[in-house]
């Protein structure tokens, strides 16, 4: 997508090497960053450098591959994906990608696995493209179709956290059918809720849809259940960071309460993510995810641009020596889930529809 | 209440002069003002130096006293009543009391309108304390309740906004019953929402807590769902700025998602407010009051201390050029309410309680 009106996609290899966006610095500053050391990437992934589902799994493999190129022995595939697995521990797309990876180095004659590494994860960015393009053209069907029946060429949504471009390589999840209707014509206003404590809506989402022409307005996390009251969105759409096999989706803490409030209000809910975000083996009803819990500075300081331009890193908000709890996900079981928007189409999360997703998902393998 | 182990309240009069403390300036820096035009009056609560429905009406009715004070002729009161009003839209105590101190003064002598409008004010500040305190009472019987019924002598409870001595003139609303049952000796653990976009919670509920001594965890607002679809909270408490006579409760943005995660798993939700937070007047679901939309800046930029130790009014959060919307109160519907916490007790809000409730709050005048 568009940055001052020149593509990009949120992380690249160019001869072997891998570039990144580095995302703690937008909205205020735009700066690319090569990663090079197994170090570079497990600091780029657990500072949320790159952040996303699908992301993190892509820049994990990448971050093998350039770990093979500088020494390609099963010790160090092994330190590699060991490091790598720790960073983040919810993302189901990491421990996915870094198992099929590992599976396919250790068949791999050592002086090929950098190569193999490098076009595997080069294959996984343009699949995940090519995924969420799709994801895009389902979901525009039916933001198409919901502003036909309000007789109106222009539609109200909301998103939370950032499921644009940034989390993916490119397109997003939930910002895919967004990006697609406003291709196709459709007049998109979107409400971007800031997503405390790291803002990505306010600062992601929101810098993401400026530079796509895309008109939007922020708001407090607190002000959606208004808005759904008052009848001002028509439909609320967010990503996921892994969704069990019985359709319960994880995502970025507070989804599950825009959830609560879509059902409340009768206001479809869409989550929109690509298949391999889907954890068949987690059948529990969400409740074993495991849902990390970051640090409390994230709660108790805000990084922002002050009154002479700089970024402030780290501005406290509260008394010193205050406390803060900060769980990072949580759940919102599929009876609040209206559809799950994936490559292959837009499901009601029930059994049958699940299954069949299942079945279509195993083809990509 | 306590600040710095020295008791405190949020405003009072001592020879006719009026003093606040400049609520803007917390957590970070503790200064009393004094106020004493009909203009320091009306950006002291149209700024939030003081907030809070029943604070604001108190100082209202200061307000009009020292108009009196300066000029105690018709035309001086309908202008400083007429100043007044337009503070604030949604809080209830503001128009009832402007009301009322206009109606007495419209019958006193020129020569007493001072007089009688600084006993008035003096008065309702004592009453208020008096009523808090009641409120204290029979919540912390409730919540003794929940410990005893847990088989514990600690509680896990969440609050919104702050709802503490700060927003009245001592002891709070939704905070009184917890300083009383902390006085009594319950172990007492609050998860205090940080309520973008202004944070009251983070700055004012977190700063009367620690200044009190009681335990508190902050939190993003939107951790409150988790929190409690973990089980981690026993009671929600908040305070209210506006009840309808049909028991919805006009609130901080962002209380009604609170109280839906409440319903949705079967934890109590209690909303504590003097009666004079109840319009009774007012019958339609919550549907006609009027929601205060307030400054876009408010959602786009943050105030916090930076790294050299001063306070940054407007740090920028959002890309240059992005816009907000910024609703500040929400409805939560009565069916949502387990309890509303009165000076005359805690009553579930149906029908056969409000009005006898309204019977009881009749005798008040």
């Amino acid at each position: 997508m568009l940055v001052n009106n020149k593509k990009y996609c949120s992380i690249w290899s160019r001869n072997k090497k891998v570039f990144i966006i580095d995302q703690t610095l937008l909205p205020h500053k735009f700066k690319i960053t090569e990663l090079i050391t197994i170090d570079d990437f497990k600091m780029a992934i657990s500072e949320m450098k790159v952040r996303g589902a699908p992301l993190i799994g892509i820049t994990a493999i990448y971050g093998v591959a350039k770990s093979m190129q500088q020494n390609d022995s099963m010790a160090s595939l092994n330190q590699a994906v060991k490091t790598l697995q720790k960073t983040r521990p919810t993302a189901v797309n990491l421990f996915w990608g870094l198992k099929k990876i590992e599976t396919i180095l250790k068949n791999t004659p050592k002086s090929e696995r950098a190569k193999v590494a490098f076009e595997y994860a080069d294959f996984l960015a343009k699949r995940d493209t090519e995924f969420n393009e799709n994801i895009g053209i389902h979901g525009s069907k039916i933001f198409t179709e919901i502003a036909k029946r309000n007789k109106s060429s222009s539609i109200n949504l909301m998103t939370h956290c950032n499921a644009g471009w940034l989390a993916t390589v490119d397109w997003g999840t939930a910002l895919a059918p967004v990006f697609k209707s406003a291709e196709e014509g459709l007049n998109i206003h979107m409400y971007v809720s800031e997503t405390r404590p790291r803002n990505q809506g306010a600062s992601l989402t929101a810098w993401e849809l400026q530079n796509q022409g895309i008109k939007y307005s922020i708001i407090a996390d607190n002000a959606s259940g208004y808005l759904l009251q008052e009848g001002l969105v028509d439909a609320v759409i967010v990503g996921a960071d892994r969704i069990t096999s019985t359709g319960d989706a994880c995502n970025k803490i507070g989804t599950y309460l825009k959830a609560l409030a879509c059902k409340d209000n009768n206001i479809p809910f869409y989550v929109a993510a690509p298949t391999s975000t889907i954890d068949w083996e987690e059948k529990n009803a969400g409740k074993s995810i495991k849902i990390e819990h970051r640090d409390q500075s994230e709660v108790l300081t805000i990084a922002g641009l002050n009154s002479k331009g700089t970024l402030e890193k780290k501005l406290e908000l509260a008394p010193s020596g205050s406390k803060a709890a900060n769980p990072a996900f949580d759940v919102s079981p599929s009876g609040l889930v209206t559809k799950i928007i994936t490559e292959f189409g837009a499901f009601s999360p029930n059994k049958k529809n699940l299954l069949k997703l299942k079945k279509l998902s195993d083809k990509h393998d």
